[in-house]
């Protein structure tokens, strides 16, 4: 099993619009409501390729119960630790083939919450084989939270994939996942300027390595990926442009990450796969899925160069 | 009693940004979430005039809930027949000194849930004095529910107030309400082209009490309103412009109203209270709220003028 962390899920709600007026009142004909966070859609991911996942998080309210109703619905297993303030919403509207997001902030979490939670983390890590922490944490939860959790994680025989940046990636490395994920953007932290160039990224991405992980992968848009793993550097991409909505890429990725560590798959069969399904996912128009013509489409293409 | 009727209620979700900008993600800072639709926004306002009132109404899933736990803490008692589908959210991104609303449709309503909802309102309704029926019909609903409804109140011995537009408002009058109420915009319907001036008002308020109301109360924005009631025509205003949130000064209208036919007051002392109210609630951000201080200040200089 692989559990999947979202500490800070959303009800992300998409309104489709003719044109977005700012000032102006909408009528909004239809409403798409599901569950998000990159946690969520990292589980969602893992469900459609075959994998026994188990979202655990943080969820309160009202809002809280459509999301574990959603995500129910859907096929997932989740556990979530009750939080007396309610979970957070984005809202999406999409017009004119450009998106507009409203993103609430997370509800606050108290420390009698957080200790529950990371209690039901200690207790169902144990059933699992690999652990995937990735997204941001509502106020309340510690900075050392995924540093922690990965420790945890690592007494109890799990492994842990982590999706973060700043202070909560740099502490998290220390405590050794087996691997880091930033993409482009949450890099550029570690090397103290914009990750601007393939050389940039792997340059990140040794140094997640050096900090600690076992494997460090760099994700830059439609230039697919950079990764250290094993002692060797790779390039992995496909010879396309996708094109549609990039939120969710870097969860599908995490996610056949987080498969091919189960599965005990060669690095780079792992980044072929990885790379096709994160681009099969910016042909779908909400995170946590993928079109699987393009994947099918894309995984005998894709390129993984050892550099 | 006075039962307010809330056939499509929603979660109000208020976000407040420096800016709207379309296309580009916003981190909301502040959220908040109310209860609101004409019918709840009428409910506040007699709660804040002391006057005991019920909500009726439709309400489903977790958004339902939310919304009946929020009127439960503002001491508001309601009673919603429970639908299957989620109850409507509204979400008004207040930026630079304007307002952007998107308005989610009403949930789809089932015959049985209609039928579960009007004989809840026929039982209700024997302890009310006056029933407020305000605002838009969810998808099931009839056209016919408000014509029905004041039927219904009629029999039980309760007057009826009706603020509505098109088709719904003609079915309403006649059955006979003691008011309607619809502003300058919903009456251009009955007047067959736009309300402008006052003597188009004054012709809507006749038409109105012509058609079967009691009386006939056209609003005109910051000129007050016109009313036509007991063989009389009058012209209500505040001598200063309030500026702020229009919304929901029509609602403080309807709640003046109602509370004005509980106690039997004369209507030009009424209609006195009402518009000066009406004013103050534009103070307000909020719809359902009206400024105390405002209504103090309007209430000594507002205007009903015998046309």
């Amino acid at each position: 099993m692989i559990a999947s962390v979202s500490l800070n899920p959303a009800l992300d709600l998409t309104y489709a619009l003719p044109a977005l007026v700012p000032g102006s009142s909408h009528r909004v004909s239809e409403v798409i409501a599901r569950a998000g966070g990159k946690g969520v859609n990292v589980a969602r991911v893992l469900h459609r390729l075959g994998a026994p996942v188990l979202v655990l998080g943080l969820a309160g309210g009202a809002t809280g119960e459509r999301l574990e109703a959603e995500l129910t619905g859907a096929g997932l297993p989740a556990r979530f630790t009750r939080l007396a303030a309610e979970t957070r919403r984005t809202v999406t509207v999409v017009a004119g083939g450009s998106a507009t997001v409203l993103n609430e902030p997370g509800p606050p979490v108290t420390g009698a919450e957080w200790a529950e939670f990371r209690a039901t983390f200690a207790s169902q890590v144990r059933q699992a084989r690999v652990v995937v922490l990735s997204g941001s944490r509502p106020p309340g939860v510690p900075e050392s939270a995924y540093a922690d959790l990965v420790t945890v994680a690592r007494a109890a025989g799990a492994e842990a994939i982590v999706d973060a940046e700043g202070p909560a990636l740099l502490g998290a490395l220390a405590a050794g996942p087996a691997v880091a994920k930033p993409n482009a953007e949450e890099a550029a932290g570690l090397l103290g300027r914009p990750v601007r160039t393939r050389d940039d990224a792997v340059a990140v991405a040794h140094r997640l390595v050096r900090d600690g992980a076992g494997a460090g992968v760099v994700s830059r848009g439609a230039d697919g990926f950079v990764a250290v793993a094993g002692g060797a550097t790779y390039h992995a991409r496909v010879p396309e442009a996708v094109h549609g909505n990039p939120t969710g890429a870097g969860d599908a990725l995490a996610a056949v990450l987080a498969a091919g560590l189960v599965a005990g798959t060669p690095w780079p069969e792992v980044f072929a796969r990885a790379v096709a399904v994160s681009a099969a996912a910016v042909a779908c128009p909400y995170a946590g899925e993928y079109d699987d013509a393009v994947a099918a489409r894309l995984l005998p293409v894709a390129t993984v160069e050892q550099l």
